[in-house]
């Protein structure tokens, strides 16, 4: 059944290969697009274009949907094109003409639209749920690890005393950038395209406010032409917001690789989180942080792939943006895994300590006694020479004692002030605001 | 001069390939070192790590040399590194040994984070006021040719009736979104970095809140293995937020290019702005639209080149954070010419009118008609079929009228409503506050 | 049942996020693996590795498994970790302890680069073919049309007489590069790298070159390092070959969908073939060629993608490898679709002809009158001023008759000469070589 | 000075934007414009459009220029648009009228795309001769130590035993695939465009075999609508060629700052080739090799960025076009400054010895274990369960001997075949047919 078809028939072969998946991906749409016409009806009713009468039915057969999709009852048929097609053949089998009349002053293009931007949003506080998670496991063993010292490199070269407390904490405080990221995309996702129809608007005199209002959105993306240039722009930028996640989690998947190493033997983690050899006893090959990061690259690369696949297209809708969703649905639930198993890791990953004893950390700590003699008076450039010939001549004493004491150094971490930042960006989202619209559309 | 350099001379093969563009690219960063070290002294005094005396005379010069750089009149030597040797050479040429004190507690590492931070500012500032003068021209030209109509297309087929007016208040808007991306990059740009040194900390006392506030940052990068962390991640975020203006730029050329075409002809634009062919006299390249396009193309591959040149590199610094400068450094005038250009060129476009009375967009107005048959009471699929049927029987008559008045639509732009939410986006971004800062420390 | 597994419980969570798609993605090596194993037992017989009895019946069943799955029977199983695995288990299942010898002298890490290899083999002979038939569709239209004028543009501005003949047949020859692209894949693709073991050779006196040759290789991939190595590698190069057809396709791709637009209205499908609107009848949504050029440009982004989930891996096995196929392996069928498709809505293409009476096309001929002037002894320079001069005055007549004569040129395509080169490069892949190889192997 | 430019004024502002850096990258092409001007003129005589006499003086002056070119005497005027401007403008200068006459048959289009294959030969030239330097370092250093073991990691968990021998040979074999790329990239270069003139033939009776046989290209692109196609797809085909070798180049300059790091401690440079700090006297930043990694990684993405760039053009020639030169062209020396100081450095690198004599990497050598129980007659599973019991009760002893004979293996490493394979794809080229062509043209 497709709607636009009269009496031609569409050769079959061009039928398959233009629906693809649309089918699977659609699915995840579902609640999306009951939400949409949930609240398009009631706009159409408030500007006479539906009566009371219909309205109570369709209202009221939309939430028996809505419920059924909520509790995975819900699929697309094969012989229904996409989602729209899948609810709205649905609703007239049930409740006759009236189920016809949702489709008035919209077109499949505004409809999808803001199906796209409701499922982007709900994904969105997916992500940030799951990135809290994470962020508070690594303040959690930033705190309990303050103490033990690992050295840090530059160059990959052992130069200075460092710390997991420090360690984990970067990461920790990276999420904070991350979310502000994503915080953009949120706002580029929470306005409300209904009412563009296919990009030029519509002779209907319709209440996009209302329907603003109603959805949770924080505004309009007012010029109809923009609405639907949004489509390709709004994936591309909230891949660019799930690209920073997947770069801090693919950059401390690649530490921890190297730090299970046995030539480095920071940290490790029990059998049955890693896959070994049994004649390899020391062998944890660490196959969840290598997917980690593999996961992770390969969302980085989805910026570049939505910007290949809309680069130099002319404003106006093209069938190209439908395919845009067969790479990024997907990519909310791999992100979304990857968060929960690095939490889950970290709930058993094992702190090496002692490792500075090693004769070959020795040197980690010259600046250190560098910076004392400077406290002690002499220039730095003076007392950096005077160390520097004590180890020429074999009398450099290292002093193991690290003592610092600014903003985020080894001895004052400011896991507090990170968690402050995190959570003044988490409030920034107004999640709870959307979630009491929604409630409200389907009660 | 290489501060590590002792005895030991390094193959001149070897410098020239490491050196490499180095000191091009920090005559860039010029500006912010001295900003940086101007801020980085104060505290060092505050903790009795310089005089008041040193302090008094390294401030002055340092400011001296601050001037020298806004007029034009600095450079760095071929025998000089990098653009911090040369400020301390130039310092401590100027005032003797106190010009070597302005290291402490500092090293390279921070130093060229803090610059970068602020360089990044000054140009973000730049970026989004010249985003600014388009977007006040793009609306401008939105109001002017508000009733001039043309063809709207979905697939690029003829579809609907738009207009000048939604064409230019488009892309208007999309800068908009683009600015939610530019200011999530501001707000991680606008972390101090300055005292996490090699990106470990110091055993200094230091005041790193102090530098915060000096140099107008918002907050600190508190964890300083993080504030290490935060290079190439920045660049990466921000080249993500230009590649969003840029992304809008090229999309609005790609049109440009097709309505100036002669199949098209909704456009043109004087002669001397294109170039031509005395042959074919109605042959005018559009240029300037062609390479605005390919350079925002070039900027869209920035972020992915960043993410290539940084993706798993495990913690702490690594020398490849260097190259990150040379196309993104190029990039901020790129984008900025592109920007600059557009508005120009708008300042001289010119509109054809009546492109509808052409026979071939009769149809455009098929949908009206549903529409208006919709509004008088039959339904939607029905109204569909009567049309379809006049148009199959040859009676189809357009009614070249356009009633849309809904928000955003062509009878109602909202371009106010488009002009109040960039000025809110703007004002979120506080540079004044930045601005006084600055003007602060070096007056 | 995992090979690795002794004693110790893998946490399930681990094991499903590990084991992702794999059992997917695996069964499309299925028949590949089959091969590697018919000529790794028969080189284990031939150093004493396995008796002649053991040979005998392993032979016979693998090559009942290769027919099952040749005819689709093959699957594997929830429990069974991978197609390795599988494979193994019902050798075992059906002939006892012979079945766990075809082990020895492998690893998993060959075992997956052999499958991968033979299985690209496969897939590059299937491209090359249908690139084969668009190729001759292209040709055939070129010859077909080789008389009807379009317009050629330059800057999209309209500049020269162009033909139909020429256009096809542009693409025709662009092919042929592509297949340069493709045939260096196919050269890296076509070495031995069974042997190599995890990556590091074995202590077993494997006679490499036997396998060699019963797979029908051209060369080894001597250095066991380097075998490992080329993973990734492979794909990345593969994936670049296949972006080279599919930049081809989306180019074409992009001219259709202008070319139909009602404002060129240069070509046109059959209704069926297009999807459209009844109410707007002139509107032909080329569907499919967006969907061609979108596949396509998602292919174009591959290569990145590979690069970016490989670069910066040190050298050795990485688990992130096994990702790789989760893009790769589907655009091979999204890739032979869309040269099939192309093919088949060639056979259907209605071109326009008397395009160039359009009076907005008379300049086109203007170099053909300078180049008139020239051939009669005025110098080029002065013949187009003359001509410049003439259309000034409005005294320009263009001779709307084209007489190229030189190769290449809308007189003379030469499409006899650009299917000799396709034809030479086509000879080069030895497609029979190999297939004769495969048929003695499971003879 | 501009050709198409009669007695309007560009207004400067554009001029400034669209030349760009024109001026600065076509001065690389300035050798190549004058071959193809010497070819051209030549065919133009053949054709009876240039007197034997204008023949004679231009072909002399020419040669002048030429010779200048290669002394580095030649610039393009800051009033001249481009090189081809620059070539004519001195032409016409010193001989006069006949200097314009060269460009008759020719169009700037068809001009430039025969000097960029022209100058693309010539950089793979260039690439091809320092990849061999490099290679043949590598089977030299592979040679010297291949009897130092070093350990294998898998998952970058230790392994199994390798060896020196295996890891140079490893990369050495990697450039033997990545030239298959670049003879890829060659065969599409090596194709004649010049006589397409704009894109769309001439109406001259041009002789472009001739052309081909005197610029020594291989073959024609015959289509004139391809020829210009090919720009912008030879570019990014080029740029995956040399992203292969980059990427074999970065992923070797990983492994030695992994190896150099203190933690392996497998090599070392002397410390004039690493830049080090004297109050850390073991730490030598291996900034030559971070910085192959991060410009190789820059190449890696420029085949994207060339994508980006021209995705979804329509065919015909666009000026975004032009605009690839600019970060093309310096990738060319960048990586051959990265083959030739890779070459150099590893002229000094140190080879540690007596790696494996550290216990622990005593489990490496399980594996041989495992195998020569196997080959002395026990069931691999079975051989396998034995030495992991043996490893849990603490009785397994390693024998330290590694008896690897198969091809490619430690002790039979095949650098003989693998130098043979390189020299066969080197001689695939053909650069000596080409050099005595272009000697003959200059001559």
């Amino acid at each position: 059944m497709k709607i636009w078809q009269k009496n031609i028939d569409v050769d079959s072969f061009v039928e398959s290969f233009t629906v693809g998946n649309d089918r699977v991906m659609d699915l995840q749409l579902a609640a999306a697009d009951v939400l949409g016409s949930l609240a398009h009806t009631r706009m159409l009713n408030s500007i006479d274009l539906m009566t009371d009468q219909d309205l109570a039915v369709v209202q009221a057969e939309l939430k028996n949907i809505y419920q059924d999709i909520i509790a995975g009852k819900f699929e697309i048929e094969d012989s229904v094109e996409d989602v729209h097609s899948q609810v709205e053949m649905l609703l007239t089998k049930r409740i006759g003409e009236a189920g016809k009349k949702i489709h008035a002053g919209r077109s499949r293009n505004d409809q999808v639209l803001v199906d796209l931007k409701l499922y982007f949003r709900t994904e969105i506080e997916s992500l940030v749920i799951n990135t809290e998670q994470l962020f508070n496991q690594l303040i959690q063993l930033s705190e309990r690890h303050k103490n033990v010292l690992i050295p840090g490199y530059t160059h990959l070269q052992i130069a200075m005393p460092s710390s997991f407390g420090l360690w984990f904490g970067a990461y920790a405080e990276s999420l904070v950038d991350d979310l502000a990221m994503m915080q953009a995309a949120w706002k580029v996702c929470n306005k409300n395209p209904l009412g563009s129809a296919a990009g030029y608007g519509s002779s209907f005199p319709l209440n996009r406010t209302m329907t603003t209002n109603l959805l949770g959105f924080d505004d309009l993306n007012y010029n109809v032409v923009y609405a639907q240039m949004g489509r390709g722009k709004t994936e591309r930028i909230l891949a660019q917001a799930m690209s920073s996640i997947a770069a801090t989690l693919a950059k401390f998947a690649m530490d921890v690789c190297l730090f299970i190493n046995q030539n480095f033997s920071f940290i490790g983690f029990p059998a049955n989180l890693t896959t070994g050899s049994s004649i390899m006893p020391h062998k944890k090959n660490p196959d969840v942080f290598e997917l980690i990061r593999a996961r992770c690259n390969k969302i980085q690369a989805l910026p570049n792939e939505i910007a290949l696949m809309t680069t130099n297209l002319p404003s106006g809708y093209h069938r190209d943006l439908q395919l845009l969703k067969e790479n990024l649905f997907p990519a909310f639930k791999s992100l979304n895994d990857c968060l929960e198993i690095a939490t889950f890791m970290l709930d058993h990953i094992q702190i090496n300590e002692g490792i500075l004893n090693d004769p070959k950390y020795d040197y980690l700590f010259s600046v250190e006694v560098v910076n004392n003699e400077v406290l002690a008076g002499i220039p730095f450039r003076e007392a950096y020479k005077n160390i520097g010939l004590a180890i020429d001549e074999g009398t450099f004493k290292p002093s193991k004692e690290v003592n610092h004491t600014h903003e985020g150094s080894i001895g004052n971490l400011c896991n507090d002030q990170i968690e402050r930042m995190f959570q003044e960006m988490k409030a920034g989202f107004g999640f709870d605001k959307v979630a009491h619209s929604l409630a409200e559309l389907v009660k």
